[in-house]
């Protein structure tokens, strides 16, 4: 199980209820593959996954398995605020075709580093290989490089998705948790606006929101990277600015969503209390992905 | 609906699997019944309310209900991830007995204040007088006190309970809070170390930890601050220093579910991944309670 290359997170459309709508979720999938991403992130921070129910989250990923048909690799969020449920969801995922899980340390009272650690051991024994999702904005709690090194040293933990550094620092953070993890040990970056030199800089995959709905797109920018073409992904990059800005002012999580439902796609609305964009922001993001054309 | 006083708020036995032991419960309620607490805050976040499912956080407000008899007011912790979730949780609450919910916004995704406003208004529609619970450390999400003053103009949105600042700030940040708030609106401070200061400062309410394991004391100190008597709060507030400074180094979560199993509390564990305190920080806590002997 090795995780390489671009892998693309989608939203995950569902009613006011929490009903996941698994046609929407297909079709968005199968644009997905007949892209070609590596592998796609079902149920991660932008698939919405702590706000749906285990259930749920069970027909998402058989869903996926089934659309996919192993076209791209299939990472399942299994994270939960508590271990028990984490596990199951683990199991849930593996039975059902996921290839890895993604393991946020969800929190509500702040956790400390042996707690992380005694919660991924937990849930890397149901046999399901993992990868460390370290996504603070949204978990609170930061992977310091030595418990990313601790953790890959548990059996069945292969990767980790790191907030990608300014691309300055990417060379030195890549190098700094190669070291510490052991061979093999997958290093990947979301925060798509600095994932391109992350790939300049050798890391082993890109955790992608904009690949969630613009695959193609990201997928030139990926290839350009991991070929080590520093001028034609620094050039997609520049294109792409428009977008990175709309990301960081309005959160990637309610762009998306909108691009989506702009796209067509029914339910494409995250869950409340989040609300879709509306009145002037709403214009905003409308006209600039209109002047993009992205595909 | 008026929360005046000191409010209490105890832990939550409950087993491995997250049953909660509502006889456990019951004996550690009827200490704060028999103690003369003003009201309970059932399942607030030392309660570990997001960690329980729906049914069994029904299942603690009715034992609470039974075993309080109107004793002590009864609050109960309606917050959730999801509207639609804390809009059921707060009809459950108030169909069981609830005098009010504690609502705070548990987020993954980061909120906006708009979005933190509608998900009042719709939980306020369930008729269940609401208590703003703002706890930045697990939910994090901070009110502005123009918030808190917006949402207390919505019918059924009652009381506020803030992280008390330090003692020096007290009367600037209590004065503020009643000019942005509409009249009637009660102003209540959590942080057990800043509480007494607040309390002399006129806070309407103390939203208290230590409460909830040893009611006594923190009556002795509430009342002496609610009569304006600043040398003998003071002096309480000395005495229980290095409780405060335990709370302060491994979290007051922690150390009152240990305090609550040396009380002899069956299934007094936080919910994993939260870990029981063990080692040198136990023996250390241990031992202050010990020396401190505390009712």
């Amino acid at each position: 199980m090795q995780i390489r290359g671009l892998s693309a997170f989608p939203i995950t459309p569902s009613d006011a209820g929490g009903r996941i709508d698994t046609d929407a979720l297909q079709r968005l999938l199968a644009r997905l593959a007949a892209a070609g991403v590596d592998s796609v992130g079902l149920l991660g921070s932008t698939g919405s996954y702590p706000y749906f129910s285990r259930a749920e989250r069970g027909r998402a990923v058989a869903a996926a398995a089934e659309c996919l048909g192993g076209r791209a690799t299939l990472l399942v969020g299994v994270g939960a605020l508590r271990t028990d449920a984490a596990v199951e969801l683990a199991r849930d995922a593996r039975q059902a075709g996921a290839a890895a899980g993604l393991l946020a340390p969800v929190s509500y009272a702040p956790l400390r580093d042996d707690e992380v650690f005694e919660h991924f051991r937990a849930v890397a024994e149901t046999g399901l290989p993992l990868c460390i999702y370290n996504n603070p904005g949204t978990t609170h709690f930061t992977f310091s490089p030595d418990l990313v090194g601790r953790l890959s040293g548990l059996p069945n933990v292969v990767a980790v998705k790191n907030p990608a550094p300014p691309p300055a620092d990417a060379p030195a953070v890549l190098a700094e948790l190669r070291e510490r993890a052991e061979p093999g040990f997958s290093v990947g970056f979301s925060v798509d606006w600095h994932a391109g030199a992350a790939l300049l800089a050798g890391a082993d995959a890109w955790y992608s929101v904009i690949a969630g709905i613009y695959p193609a797109t990201a997928l030139r920018l990926a290839r350009a990277a991991q070929a080590g073409d520093a001028a034609e992904t620094q050039r997609l990059d520049r294109m792409l600015e428009p977008l990175w800005r709309l990301f960081r002012t309005h959160s990637s999580y309610r762009v998306v969503h909108l691009a989506a439902a702009l796209a067509g796609i029914p339910n494409a609305v995250p869950p409340r209390p989040v609300l879709p964009l509306s009145g002037a922001a709403r214009q905003e993001v409308e006209q600039a992905l209109g002047a993009l054309a992205l595909d």
